[in-house]
């Protein structure tokens, strides 16, 4: 690829980037898009709704890029909770590593890499005209001295980032604790959820649990709840939930009706036929529903799971933490999420349901993984204009055409590749969902987890072993290449790279802000329903998408900074668009549905650690490579201390991650002895954990009454 | 290796043996060799001193033989403890499996190999004339559909292991809890050892640990010993032995001086004038003890780990399972060792010192594995006869006649390997003890696995690529060629193994038997020391040594049995050699010195299931040599399933290894309210774990009471 190709691309992305932030500065001043750009404002009461028009409105501002800077930490915490904020801080660190990256990168080894004559002299008069590989590591002569500098840079970038790192896993550690110390009594933090409870003969579930606490228990123990199989319920609730939403959408406009009435009366008359019609269907269903309800809830489809409450934080933890009986897989116990955070679809309560759906997920991402490949060869096939033209011949006119062949080569692969991964992490999510997790916040981590490692060897290797794509799984039967491989693959790809970052991530942290597939949903829905306002609902970041690609371009920042600095200042660009982006979108779009207590951050740190010893492994490869054996193994040292650093934050940090220690569970219950509403919230606590399937329905009740209003408008 | 060869070598070693057991049989009735041969029986006052002589004395007898037979499991749990049971188990779950591999092997895969003619037709007229490997899988014709008998065999002998396995672990599992039931209240459940207290500004650590028992854990907590540092007092202790063990010997013999005094008065002066002096370096040691040990139990030199107990064991449980404070790294608790069993010479404390020390013997562990390398090699060197012929051409002529020739192949080899061998548990067993580890129990437990992967690196792997012995670490550079490297060159190597069953094998339960060292050296000491009896100490089994030796054999049996049937009677023969022997040695030699209630076995479970995995990739190998590439195939999921069958043991017997439930402890918690010597138990537990070398010394008062009768006969 040419300093050209390059040039177009950023030309093209830095126009759309533009237009983009200007579009939004508009759009969202308009009230009939708040519902997008604003939704929690809205929900919150926080806008005026201003319906009438004025000049203003259409002239693009900066002013909520200013708002989105001066949020301070101490705000985001208390309005989005922890997880946005080690979210934000996830990329500040980023941001923090990459700036020194840089300046190491284009002060330093830029100058030593172009003023090397490895591949040719660089052709001062016409930069464009220079290969990218001019600015890399392959222009510096082999054997150079010149090297060291380069052998420098990955000794100190590694220092510089392990040592923010155990900073920063301090830092969220203690915030994490504070959070936990300064929260307001919450049902699972008295609440275990025991699972695989054994069956006893004569005996039903319920009374199982209830002997079993009162007996080793009796101290702490309050209630318990137990689990139910609701898969039925809950499709007969989502069928009246659809009947219900049918029925006030038909009896929602009077008004429009009345307007339409002369002229069309025998419409009206169907319409009152069609409300009566589905509300006898909501009515069955409702009383099938009750039937149903009552025979769930007698013994016969007990799941064996219970929601265990006790009295205190610290009587939680001791059962959570003590294995309960003498065979380990009967009696689990585990931490019990918030009531509104469970999953209740799938429960499966035995130790050997769990490990076999564990395993078959594993499975299933493993062949996921596989054939993920093919759309990825594709791609990189396009990538390489002689394939193309070899593959098309008809084409060949036109990709001699300059400005098409850079879109090509520069725009369009990256652009596939990201299309194709917008459907992983829904896929991953749901592969979560059936592994055993009961609540939506551990699915999303453990999908954040799978994404993350799908987008590093599907991204990244795919794309570095391009030549050799399904032969890259041999790398783990033959770990003594790696560093070689490594060394040859990895900096040929340099270039596509910082394509890859000035398009997909510019754009993806545009589109983020946009929100290009509600936006236009919105117009093409707008004209038949006018009340999307009614049913605004605020969403939820979803992580599980957005932590995964910023730790790739982190993963992408560490391992090329060195060999192609040229990247560096791409992704600068890149996480300032996030840092931004993402503040309005906590100030704006998003509030937080759960709230995992900064549970992202030890894969965001495993995930750098990676990186490191990933980094290491290239440079390992390039100095052998580039006849420099000394500093090869002067750096086999370094992989061996990072990890080591990652073997100590794992012991030092990460038990707080899992579970909180005696010394605050103590302190916390002992603060709340003296707390008067105590008493109420134990009693509200019993029931916290019923099934939502199980609850009293009263659609019929609630769509009658609006249904009257409509009934006198029709005998008017 | 030859089949003449072999006779040679198993007449020689049947010899050994036999004239072993008959020596066994007669030395055991000696009563000076009482203390070699049934300590335990005399410790216990069980055997009557019969110091009149009896012709039957010297006819051997196999009454022993019965006694050791006759012993059933409830009496040697009764004796031995569970970590008797547990190795006993191992040596019957031994025998069971090469029974069953000795059926197929000996009855299905013997003829189908001798009945293939890749190498040669039998010499059925002189089987002597016979190489080895005319009975090995590598006599079946390439291609030939018989192999399909041995790939049966290896489907069938994973299942059966399998099954034995989990039956197993599950009978060890509820032994376990049994033997923790029907134990008396020990010191040890009741206590926890924390560590890594943390420093608090004008307050000793004594304090502090006072302080925060007492704020946490107020209804369980009962007292703490805090950890002194008293290697110095130790110095002084064993110096003050040394002196009185000398006083004593001196003052012992009072008639032998009566009866020399005429001839010999000097000599009694000089004998008075030396007791004197010893006396009265003793004196001065003990007071420069009494100093040390006050000035070590005022503050200044305490160690922040103290061990503390609790009322139940419930309450000691849950301090123990709960991370105690924010900061993980501190106040870290680990259940406490009995008192006799705490190791005090090494108590790293923080857990810094003890990662550190971690690391550094997994190092030294990594580094004598790799030096070890150089005598296997010359071991290796000496098998081959051309080999020596080459590097020593002056021994040409010996080496030409046959018996000499067929003893270095068939017998020494592998006896200066065990030689070598028997110097690493004692060494493995000094590098766990740096470890950090704070009881003899877990040292030894340490150890055990660290000598059983050593054996199983040095013995088996560097014995089968001997040819490329040092490159073997290459190995795990490239995974992809170890089935077919493995199959290479583990056929090759039957004999020698088969040869090593029979001499290191059979001659090491033997040696156990006679216990060869310890006669020798008491036959040398015996004229000197007149008094041996007094010091009679009762040694307890070296299970670091045993355990290895005997999971060894077992993966020689699993990884040969379908390539060399042959090597099965062999280790038959010496598997039942051990239960005999072993038998015999804990009703009469050891007595338990600690107990870990049978954690050895998960080391001897993961070892067999090392051993099948191993034999899968040996398997897999062969019959893709051999031209089966379908059994090759249809091998794979046979390590899968293993290890998936491992994890789910792991998770289902594993945690009862380390903890006891929260049901068992509140049972005998509750059994125990009752119990009215309670009170006094939990007194004595206050001052339970007091290091002993913090105990008051009365060295010289005792010597003095020994000294007065002396003087009064210098005095007549």
């Amino acid at each position: 690829m040419f300093v050209s190709a390059l040039l177009t691309s950023v030309g093209i992305n830095s126009a759309i980037c533009f237009s983009f932030l200007v579009l939004y500065s508009i759009f969202r001043k308009q009230p009939a898009y708040y519902g997008i750009y604003i939704p929690r404002l809205v929900a919150e009461g926080k806008t005026k709704q201003r319906s009438d028009f004025n000049l203003e409105r259409l002239i693009p501002s900066a002013n909520w890029m200013k708002k989105a800077w001066m949020l301070s930490e101490e705000e985001l915490l208390s309005s989005s909770g922890l997880d946005a904020v080690v979210f934000m801080r996830i990329v500040t660190f980023s941001l923090k590593v990459l700036l020194f990256a840089g300046v190491i990168g284009i002060f330093v080894l830029l100058p030593v890499n172009c003023s090397g004559d490895q591949l040719t002299n660089v052709d001062i008069v016409n930069i464009s005209n220079n290969s990218l590989d001019v600015f890399t590591i392959s222009n510096v002569k082999d054997g150079s001295h010149w090297l060291w500098f380069h052998f420098s840079a990955v000794y100190l970038i590694t220092a510089y980032i392990c040592s923010l790192l155990y900073y920063e896993y301090d830092y969220i550690s203690s915030k994490r604790i504070d959070y936990f110390c300064s929260s307001k009594p919450l049902f699972h933090q008295f609440t275990i959820l025991v699972r695989a409870i054994p069956a006893s003969a004569g005996r039903n579930i319920s009374d199982s649990v209830e002997n079993f606490f009162t007996e080793y228990h009796p101290s702490t123990y309050l209630a318990h709840t137990v689990v139910h199989r609701t898969s039925k319920l809950r499709g007969l609730i989502n069928d009246a939930k659809t009947h219900y939403r049918r029925l006030v959408r038909l009896q929602s406009n009077p008004s429009q009706i009345n307007s339409n009435r002369g002229s069309c009366f025998g419409l009206f008359r169907r319409k009152v036929d069609l409300v009566d019609r589905y509300g006898k269907r909501l009515g069955d269903i409702e009383q099938h529903l009750r039937l149903e309800q009552s025979q769930v809830s007698s013994a016969g489809k007990e799941v064996p799971a219970a929601f265990v409450s006790f009295k205190s934080r610290y009587g939680a933890a001791i059962a959570m933490h003590m294995q309960q009986s003498n065979n380990p897989i009967h009696w689990v116990t585990e931490q019990a999420p918030e009531p509104h955070d469970v999953y209740w679809p799938f429960f499966s309560s035995t130790f050997m349901q769990r490990w076999i759906s564990k395993l078959g997920v594993a499975v299933a991402c493993f062949l996921l993984t596989a054939l993920f490949f093919i759309p990825v060869l594709i791609v990189q096939g396009l990538t390489n204009l002689n394939q193309l033209q070899i593959w098309f011949p008809f084409l060949k006119s036109i990709l001699t055409i300059t400005f098409i062949s850079q879109i090509l080569t520069g725009y369009l692969p990256s652009l596939i590749l990201q299309l194709f991964l917008k459907m992983v992490p829904p896929v991953m999510e749901c592969l979560s969902s059936i592994q055993g997790y009961i609540s939506l916040s551990d699915i999303k981590k453990s999908a954040c987890f799978k994404v993350l490692w799908f987008t590093i060897w599907n991204v990244f290797f795919a794309t570095v072993f391009s030549g050799t794509a399904l032969l890259q799984l041999s790398l783990v039967f033959e770990p003594k290449t790696i560093p070689t491989r490594l060394a040859v693959a990895v900096p040929a790809q340099a270039s596509f790279f910082i394509a890859y970052v000035v398009t997909s991530g510019w754009t993806s942290s545009l589109s983020e802000l946009i929100n290009l597939f509600a936006l236009i949903s919105s117009l093409v829905t707008k004209p038949f329903s006018g009340n999307s306002d009614e049913e605004l609902e605020v969403p939820s970041i979803p992580y599980h998408q957005d932590i995964p690609r910023i730790l790739f371009f982190v993963l992408l920042g560490i391992t090329y900074f060195f060999l192609a600095p040229l990247i560096v200042p791409f992704l600068l660009v890149y996480f300032g668009l996030e840092y931004i982006v993402y503040r309005n979108q906590f100030i704006n779009v998003y509030a937080p549905k759960y709230e995992t207590g900064g549970k992202f951050w030890p894969i965001a740190h495993s995930c750098i650690v990676f990186s490191l010893v990933l980094m290491h492994a290239i440079a390992v490869g390039i100095f052998t490579l580039k006849g420099l054996p000394l500093a090869s193994s002067l750096l086999v040292p370094l992989p061996i201390l990072t990890l080591l650093f990652n073997d100590y934050c794992r012991k030092r940090f990460l038990p707080n991650f899992s579970a909180y220690s005696a010394e605050t569970l103590i302190k916390k219950d002992r603060a709340d002895e003296n707390d008067p509403t105590m008493a109420e919230f134990l009693d509200k606590l019993v029931t916290a954990y019923a099934d939502p399937a199980l609850m009293p329905v009263s659609f019929t009740a609630t769509a009658d009454s609006l249904r009257r209003p409509l009934m006198s408008t029709a005998e008017d």
